[in-house]
């Protein structure tokens, strides 16, 4: 199958219509019209075969997740998803394996109106990078640097599936055998979270003007939550017990196995945000009729670095933080 | 050296002051003005190692190229540049190799004032995405499917030289021993046009209102004219005697092999342009000015289809057409 031929596969498949898209895929640079009032906002991300998803992923999950992990990244900050490019690089032009890649994709672009405006397609080892595109208007935006002492910590969702769906996927887990038991649906509920993550954008729209802090929680919680001390200069302390755990996750894990993987494990990609007490309590209504609730996890404190503890106050052990490349 | 070390350092050497960047690196995403009335271009462009460039290119240069094809593609639509993401994946966190490549990619970054905006650096075999932004007035893009019947074709610069210089850097070219022992520079000239060829940025800008359509020659020219061909719903008749060619490509290749060089390799980064006849012939004066001369290769005809004839009019064989992935 021939490159143009790959392109107009992707493109078919991909069709959304926005009157905001004055040139497409098709020249050499789309032409895109940025409504009066808001800020661009641009991130991007990569996943690669054999560290971001196995060999054995679907293609279907894969094109889902690429998008998925830049939605993410656009809710986090409070951004109206508009446009994507899509950079694919593969070793074969296989016609099924694009298809299906290009579906899993166009699923969740519909889900968001968002419009595949170019891209590349290249020849090497399987790699994806997706840069998307949103509007938020001038000051709405919720960055990390926001946090104020006082404030309360929350997380969307739950912790700690998604690294818990890569367990389950380990042959060579310790506890690979006792995984495999596990009570029907459990095992592929989590593995679920890992595949086709739920980016929390409705959330993420909701928080405008009322969160003090935002992040997604791509590298766990730990890590992600240091990254809004580092850049607001506080600190936080986490209540371990207070983590919301899906019942999946409880079926399978408990004790510090459990608190590992939700204070550690990435690829979650919910929302962890602050708020000022008062603000907290008003909006978590409007969370909850979003279809992902928040809970209250911690506070943020003077004293830089994140401390967690239990719901008696003793100190928890901290595990590894998050995923880091090149470590 | 761990990954948030490798974004400070590009981050660092990238560091180019611009008042609409509200936020740039360090975020969830970037956020960015669009200026009234203008509307933005995107593009974006892989490369990968063993594809696009030899595992012995040297960091700065693929740097250097990894935005320079991004700016071509900005200045084949008539686009001032403005920001770019850039997705680094590699397979060692080798401090040395990323400062040398984020100094490439600066370099060209300042002649432009473009603003590095944000990125993602992951581990894998490598490969670099980076996708481009910039900014064109409504109405004044030079698109692709502009050409009508009677235009003249043009071509900026000079033909053949970068993939004269990918032979030049081939042990095993039938030629080998002569290329070597070319006068002392011109091998050279031709790696450079290879490995930092210089995007026509000012030149697109000056076809804008002028030029009826417009590609840069990224795959070859008999491929890049026939997509604009196939947009325009046109054909071109191209004379192979009148393609430019530098002093150097003239000094180590003649007759077939180097009009083949010029008709279908890729890597050169001129644009190929179309203009009626009055017009082309207001402009080349200004085009010149932006310190590239551009050339009359050709017209459009009516008949679908690119063909090449020479000054005596005699049809002249095509060779393949252009780079193909997956071909």
């Amino acid at each position: 199958m021939a490159e143009f031929d790959l392109i107009e596969l992707i493109r078919s498949r991909c069709a959304i219509t926005r009157e905001d898209v004055r040139m497409g895929i098709g020249d050499d640079a789309a032409l895109l019209a940025v409504p009066a009032g808001q800020l661009l906002a641009i991130s991007t991300d990569t996943l690669v075969a054999g560290v971001h998803f196995s060999l054995q992923t679907m293609a279907y999950d894969i094109g889902w997740k690429a998008l998925a992990v830049n939605l993410s990244d656009l809710a986090a900050v409070g951004a109206t998803p508009a446009w994507a490019t899509l950079a694919l690089t593969l070793a074969q032009a296989d016609a099924c394996w694009v298809a299906d890649f290009a579906d899993g994709f166009a699923a969740l672009a519909r889900e968001y109106k968002l419009a595949l405006v170019g891209g590349d397609t290249t020849q090497g080892p399987l790699s994806i990078t997706v840069t998307i595109h949103g509007f938020v208007a001038e000051g709405a935006a919720v960055l990390r640097s926001g946090a104020r002492v006082g404030d309360t910590v929350y997380v969307t969702g739950t912790l700690g599936d998604a690294v818990a769906g890569l367990r389950c996927l380990d042959k060579n887990d310790p506890h690979a055998k006792r995984l495999l038991s596990a009570p029907p649906g459990t095992r592929e509920s989590l593995i679920e979270r890992l595949n086709r993550p739920t980016p929390r954008v409705a959330q993420g729209l909701a928080l405008r003007g009322r969160a003090s802090a935002c992040i997604d929680v791509s590298d766990g919680l730990l890590a992600d939550l240091g990254h809004i001390c580092t850049a607001s200069g506080v600190g936080a302390e986490i209540d371990a017990d207070a983590l919301p755990s899906s019942s999946a996750l409880l079926a399978l894990f408990d004790g510090e196995a459990r608190r590992t993987l939700q204070l550690a494990g990435g690829d979650d990609y919910e929302l962890c945000f602050t708020a000022s007490a008062t603000e907290g309590a008003n909006f978590l209504g409007d969370l909850a009729r979003c279809g992902c609730a928040a809970t209250r996890i911690g506070r943020i404190v003077a004293e830089a670095g994140v401390r967690v503890h239990d719901s008696a106050g003793r100190a928890v052990l901290l595990p590894r933080l998050g995923w880091e490349h090149f470590a």
